[in-house]
């Protein structure tokens, strides 16, 4: 049972390429059992807050006890050291630069080792493609039930960074940004529902959100709230404040994109 | 056996996110023995007919039994229901929008449930991924076992639409459209065999169809009877004419994308 | 054990059309415990030198006995055959248009079989989805264990062709070329270690490497060797010299893409 255990992937590799194929077959070479379910694989190339979100929205929904791959890499060949992190229920194999640090965030457990224990490796070990080289061969070990003691030390210097928070701008103002633009156009920003709580009451006051070119005086609760070519404010799906239009991309109705800025202004 | 079954995604959730990979495992952790097996996760964003015609054309080549998501659900949080529907050897779980309809006219037994057993969804349900918190949750368990009597009432008054057909629009002239330009740049039109026999006799008549730019005087069975840059219309994989051209993207050529109109007339 | 063979899939037939999910279905209808893994199916249509660099570069990472599908045919319906051929130890089901050409180059062992025994494919075949209707079928019968014997002949006179090679264009000058141009931007050149040896020594003499608007005077050893903007030269991890830029996309940087020349004069 512990060999059919399963491996998640998110990754920068894309789909154009063999990449995700080969490092697959280096998985299923070691663990013919290993099931391996793709999470994304379009991870904006070498944007690690990308991949970090990707995966911190993902992987609460898998088992528990399931192996998840992310390789957003761009220092490959570098310093970087390659990480195991076992993080509330979970366990991950990915690069320490950071890529992780919105799912250590989550839980209250988190124990990170230093993969150092080079014989599980595929050699000779490339210095582009650690993917397949340095991260499947371990996620196939692990997966076939190696102890994770074996890969190498516990450390505790692991890098982290926080995802940009909203800031007060003023008394009644504050500035976020729009973190991620997903495939329908809705543009997801970094407001959660504490960030301006008042929002969010049955009678909230007024107020006037500002993205690009475009003004939302309203939240509302789903997409088809809104009239066509509308924008609206919702609080999607992972708990962040959407920017969305009804059957319709908002980042080009609102002229926004990945980065834009996005001002809360309430009534005085 | 029952606890491997096939689950299939049809879905306009793209590749760029989370979504898909979150779907899968919400259906892992109910069953971590289904089997997942994606059709296209890149309909068009909100298309219904677009995520219609992809289902439609491929599941009849799956194992009887296969339980098939089809997620193009722009209504989403709205009043649109969800359901469960059987349809010949094959179930089905979708939003109730018509994505099912082109399903619906293939088969002689069709029986759909409204899905309303809201104990086997997660909490709280989301208002704007519901194939998360809904159509995953419930695939999950009709993959284990569970009795789709257990989901909901059986209702007649489910969503249908038509395709749009080709209509005659003269003595011998009749007027279609392009469905959809598939990845190789084909153009496929609505028209079939049937619309007009003629077309297929071995000494069929002299007619001319007209898409964009391209005029098109001959039906031929296979891309690589043309010549370089020549357009060409064949009768394609799923039984509809198509326009396609040898080692190029019929779209390009002629100028004609999704929505172009197709007009064929026949000679006296 | 023999049925959860694993089948892989490298096609051009994309991920926005229900191509790829039509040949998983029929696979599975054949062999339910097959357990199939994309490579990738986003080759570039009708290219087939894009999808015989795709398969070279991945098969030998998957376990012997490995079943490889590698479906792109432009000339679908047209004379080109079938074949099955079984190279090293793995096993390949492709049209015989050379696509399999730099798979047959890396192994000793090269057996090749005209697949004429159609009473193993769907009927009627279509005369544009051999994919569906000859290759997928076929496939799945050889995954369950039907001896490849059974499908037809061996023939020697397959269709291979050599890739595009650097040539000397002057004493101390190579003239080679763009071969893809990864997701990352990266410019995979068909120039290898053994092409210029000199280039890879402990202290090479100088030279200078032009592609596009391009030059590069040192060969590094992984990306993050350099400064932002800033292009080099690497060996990657397929043993191809390969054009690129730290955390950005060396195409873009280059003005270069797939087919541009690549030139390197040694200093005298």
């Amino acid at each position: 049972m512990t060999a059919q255990r399963i491996i998640t992937l998110t990754t920068d590799f894309g789909l154009t390429d063999h990449y995700v194929g080969t490092m697959k077959g280096v998985i299923t070479t070691i663990n013919p059992l290993a099931r391996i379910v793709d999470i994304t694989n379009s991870v904006q190339s070498f944007d690690v807050l990308d991949g970090a979100m990707a995966i911190s929205q993902a992987y609460q929904y898998f088992p528990p006890d399931t192996l998840h791959m992310v390789i957003v890499d761009p220092g490959v060949g570098g310093p970087r050291r390659p990480i195991i992190a076992v993080v509330g229920q979970h366990c991950f194999v990915a690069p320490d630069n950071g890529v992780l640090s919105l799912v250590y965030e989550r839980e209250e457990r988190v124990a990170v080792r230093h993969i150092s224990a080079s014989h599980y490796f595929r050699q000779p070990v490339s210095s582009t493609f650690h993917g397949r080289d340095v991260f499947a061969p371990v996620a196939g070990y692990i997966s076939k039930g190696v102890e994770i003691a074996k890969f190498g030390e516990e450390i505790t210097d692991y890098v982290r960074f926080a995802a940009p928070r909203p800031r007060a701008a003023g008394p009644n103002t504050w500035k976020g940004v729009v973190l991620k633009v997903d495939k329908f156009g809705n543009l997801l920003t970094n407001f959660t529902a504490n960030d301006i709580p008042q929002l969010f009451l049955e009678a909230p006051p007024a107020f006037k959100l500002t993205v690009g070119k475009a003004e939302v005086m309203q939240i509302q609760s789903s997409y088809s709230q809104g009239a066509q070519g509308e924008i609206l404010a919702i609080i999607g799906s992972a708990g962040f404040l959407e920017i969305c239009t009804n059957r319709g991309s908002a980042s080009r109705l609102a002229g926004a994109e990945k980065g834009s800025e996005v001002s809360v202004v309430l009534a005085g």
